[in-house]
């Protein structure tokens, strides 16, 4: 397949953060020519791209796909009561279909708001990921280990599963497996030390939730004598696979620690507010430090939208209006982090994260023409704090266009909608 | 004109809070009739809402509508350097032309996502006005007095051109004149004497900006022995006309007596983070005090959108964080801040703000049936935490279609779009 993306802005996010009004050549899921001149050639598809502004694909690196489904259930609520009396009993309810079901319509969102890849946490990762095979997004499926068992698998037979899924997909070209041990609360020693076993036999990707609460750290603290990072860091699992989700509560020798072993952070200012969490990801120390950061929406039941624009405004926000200062985080550094950096944290900036010569084709359209995008003054302000995910119009994966000019291409949107609704529905009478 | 909206859910945000399935008859500017059973009548629109969610307009309590002009002209900047090496220096090249340009793209972003009454406060509000009322929107003008004058008036003429204007537009319909006091860091004794005799006069509502930043308490209270609050009380501009902006850094005290006086708040939350004002408006414990709080964007320049929902959501999350609770200012009072609170903070509570028979009809219409907005579970969730004012479709002030499903009726869309770029690049290149 090959399209020609013509007359566009581009905001290519390559090392030198280039903007160049030109044209893009997309031969299968490569980028083969980026000029400023007319391309003229034959091509399956031909975007004219005037008045339109084109990214690389939006990374979103924590998330919990199927949790679309819940989506409104419940908000407000203390962590632990939202976990305990609302999300977990609605959880156990779901079975294969509802999260083939809920898998499509949180592909779907995102496709729509513009994000190509994605790293997951979830039970059922097999089904998420044929649902993203078939779709065409590029995933990160990440098998949770919980002492207790998922509503999937027993706790006694999770890791010989957890080592089977990670055979079967790694060989997957769009579609990689990781292994996410849930946290340190969750997960004691002995899943810790299977997590880096097997993380390291296959060399997959990690992820885990550390320092989300105050209490988390301080339930940590008194049962391991060690502080999160502390502990993950006993087992090995503080490495350069592991990607880091939340971090709102780190002190500044953890922040030491990860750099010096190479761990990545999955930022997720939204969630944190939502859930009133407290602490601050100390990302500008992070920055300062050179460790690599990334953005998540978190599950849509605490967010409650997959859009990583507006993650992108929150991320902004938060940390100017923490620390008085609005030059903190300037709106480049934040579009790093759902970019770039995003491909950096789970190891593939090789080949996506930025429009280049060589590099797959991942790539999203904004359409300008819009009152809230006009004038058109700073484009990567534009993208920080006036664009919305709606704005996008056209994804393309690896080359595939998934949804073109608001269109989506080889999908039933509205079976999708229907069925989310009906299984949403049918999961509440349950309880 | 009449208007049916046939099969709608209703959120009406009367005193129960009601939710109905059901219709809605609209004749010229009133609600007539809202039913369960189907309504059988001509009318000029029949608005089919299978899958749509009603919603009173939304009100916006604190904007300067022609800076759309500006948005992302310059973001991350400390305040003091922000308005004095960028916003004045370009505003002061802003002439009536642009005025008229700029504000029309305000009001046509407004529109779009879902506003139906604006409080603005800057300079040719003539212009502001006229464009107004010429699309059909609410307005309240409020007139900008400043010490120094501002770019329309010399200070010497200030106040005789304010009390002008008041009677020029005092007994319009939908226009309403406001007084706009900048802050009482930029207007003396003498100017808050006259706005309190002008506005008593003639009945309007004051507007201005209250303990935005820690800087501004401390210059106030060094200059005048007071606190901002104080000091307009001082004059008796602490009364049930005011609404303040902001209220960042106020006290306890402070609380006591504005709940005293009735004065309203318009909290900002994306314009105090976006500027790192550090304060957090201490809304908790107005609602305590029973203060109506509603919301404002502020300008374009320092949110970048006019997107009343986003607001919404960054008020709910941003009280979360700060106070480590997430049942702080639940889904349900935050939707009444951006609407029927709205309408009391203007003291228009008795014909908008909410959706009843004898009202008239400010109605918006969201489309749900869209991937982020799947499954319903609760809408007054999905209003605060999902809904983008992209979602909008239609939007009815004053009982008059202004958006009919995503197309502007009596608006050339384009026009002014390509206005409002070309103004821009003008201004620009003037410095």
């Amino acid at each position: 397949m090959s399209i020609l993306i013509k007359n566009a802005k581009i905001l290519t996010q390559n090392l030198k953060r280039e903007f160049l009004n030109g044209n893009i050549l997309i031969e299968d899921d490569e980028i083969v020519e980026i000029s400023k001149k007319s391309i003229n050639t034959e091509t399956d598809y031909k975007i004219d791209c005037k008045n339109k502004l084109i990214l690389p694909g939006l990374i979103n690196t924590h998330t919990h796909i199927p949790m679309t489904l819940l989506r409104g259930y419940s908000d407000d609520m203390i962590l632990d009561k939202w976990l305990n009396d609302s999300i977990w009993p609605i959880e156990s309810k779901l079975d294969k279909n509802s999260i083939e079901i809920g898998s499509k319509l949180g592909v779907l969102e995102m496709i729509a708001s513009g994000t190509t890849t994605f790293l997951d946490m979830y039970f059922f990762e097999d089904t998420i990921g044929k649902v993203s095979k078939k779709i065409g997004i590029r995933a990160f499926l990440g098998f949770a280990l919980i002492d207790n068992g998922t509503p999937e698998y027993s706790s006694n037979e999770l890791i010989i599963k957890c080592e089977n899924f990670v055979r079967r997909w790694k060989n997957n070209d769009l579609i990689k497996p990781a292994i996410a041990p849930h946290a340190v609360y969750t997960c004691g020693p002995e899943l810790l030390k299977k997590t880096y076993d097997i993380s390291n036999k296959y060399n997959t990707i990690i992820h885990t939730h550390c320092s989300e609460t105050r209490n988390e750290v301080y339930e940590v603290k008194k049962k391991y004598g060690l502080r999160p990072i502390k502990q993950l860091e006993k087992y090995g699992l503080i490495n350069d696979k592991m990607i880091l989700a939340h971090c709102g509560w780190i002190t500044k020798n953890e922040i030491q620690d990860i750099t010096k072993h190479g761990a990545k952070i999955s930022h997720c200012p939204i969630s944190n507010m939502k859930i009133g969490s407290g602490g601050y990801a100390p990302i500008p120390e992070m920055i300062d430090s050179n460790i690599v950061v990334s953005l998540g929406t978190d599950g849509a039941a605490s967010n409650n939208t997959l859009d990583m624009f507006e993650t992108m405004k929150f991320c902004a926000l938060i940390h100017k209006q923490h620390r008085w200062d609005p030059e903190i985080l300037p709106s480049q550094s934040v579009l790093d982090f759902a970019t770039i950096q995003g491909a950096k944290a789970l190891k593939i900036d090789q080949y996506v994260g930025s429009i280049e010569v060589g590099k797959k084709a991942d790539i999203i359209i904004i359409d300008l023409n819009k009152p809230h995008l006009t004038p058109k003054h700073d484009y990567v302000s534009h993208i920080v704090y006036a664009v919305k995910g709606s704005d996008v119009d056209t994804t393309i994966v690896n080359g595939k266009p998934i949804m073109l000019e608001n269109k989506f291409l080889r999908l039933d949107e509205q079976k999708i909608l229907d069925d989310a609704e009906l299984c949403a529905k049918n999961l509440t009478s349950k309880l």
